[in-house]
């Protein structure tokens, strides 16, 4: 319909999650008409992206360095350990300023139903960590739901025998929720009146 | 919050229209994790659309060559020219397929308020294809908005003194709409638009 360099663009942008077609045209006709520099700076920025991001040797949170910032910081405590699902649950714990722990990305929770279980997440991994690190603490972040709790109990039963507590996030969040969706006051009350399991 | 090159995407894409912080983080992330030549190809195209389209030199269409698809195709009539606002509108008239003639675009309407006179519209090189080409209708198709109209009134007064005829696009009840939601002054101008059957 548009010419070629046009509907590529239109093409790529509508195969994101929730850019539906007619958004994807505003997009690249906005595209058009901003500054090129504007527009060719977002375009190196998702080259970048994939070029200098790789994944933290320790934890497996997003980073440009072999470790991510978090991991390289002296001051945080490196006694506990927040188990999240996913590298952006992070920035959410990190913006309630009440963890000052290091964390533990799985890559997912398990999922019968999508045929995700512990092997495919990052589990050998974390009992390497209790082993090679001085952890005491487990906290299990994992998602509100079913899934989430499946991992989180799950984690317990792999980590106690170990001699480590592990915890999870207190209620106060939604149940069926997304930790992307909580609010910093929220998440941080859970984080403080997480309970051993 | 996040590392350079993430919190960079995350920058650039909450800069677009209609794209909120929590979107733009969430399509970083989702960069992140698609197959790398699906995000370099996403950010490779938004700088070609830059590097490659330019603007046909008869219509002001986006284009790839120095005429857009339309102008060059000898198919289409070079009597009936449709005006519109933007180069997206292009693609919405043509997917009615009821329309053979060429296009023009303005690149706006005449908007007092935001300091749109016709001069900084393409009123001039309208005039000039009208003196080079053999047109013989211009459709004024402009938005059914306030601005749209003046812009229309505008066109005809330009245009008629020169042996053309100028339309403009039907205003009135959409297809498959229903009365009650329409609101009075497209009601009003349905009535006074209204055909005997």
């Amino acid at each position: 319909m548009y010419e070629p360099p046009v509907q590529r663009v239109i093409d790529e942008l509508a195969r994101l999650p929730g850019i539906g077609r007619k958004t994807a045209q505003r997009l690249a006709f906005h595209l058009l008409h901003v500054e090129a520099g504007d527009a060719v700076r977002l375009g190196q920025s998702i080259i970048d992206l994939r070029d200098q991001v790789r994944l933290c040797v320790r934890c497996f949170n997003v980073t440009a360095e072999e470790q991510c910032a978090i991991c390289r910081d002296p001051r945080r405590d490196p006694t506990l350990v927040c188990v999240v699902e996913r590298a952006q649950d992070i920035a959410v714990i990190e913006r309630t300023q009440e963890f000052e722990g290091r964390y533990h990305v799985l890559g997912g929770s398990i999922s019968p139903i999508e045929g995700i279980g512990p092997d495919q997440l990052r589990m050998k991994e974390l009992v390497a960590r209790v082993g090679n690190e001085s952890i005491t603490e487990v906290i299990a972040a994992t998602n509100p739901t079913v899934e989430g709790d499946t991992t989180a109990l799950y984690l317990a039963r792999l980590l106690k025998p170990l001699g480590v507590t592990v915890s999870r996030l207190a209620s106060g969040l939604p149940v069926g929720g997304d930790l992307d969706y909580a609010d910093e006051i929220t998440l941080g009350r859970a984080l403080a009146g997480r309970r051993e399991l």
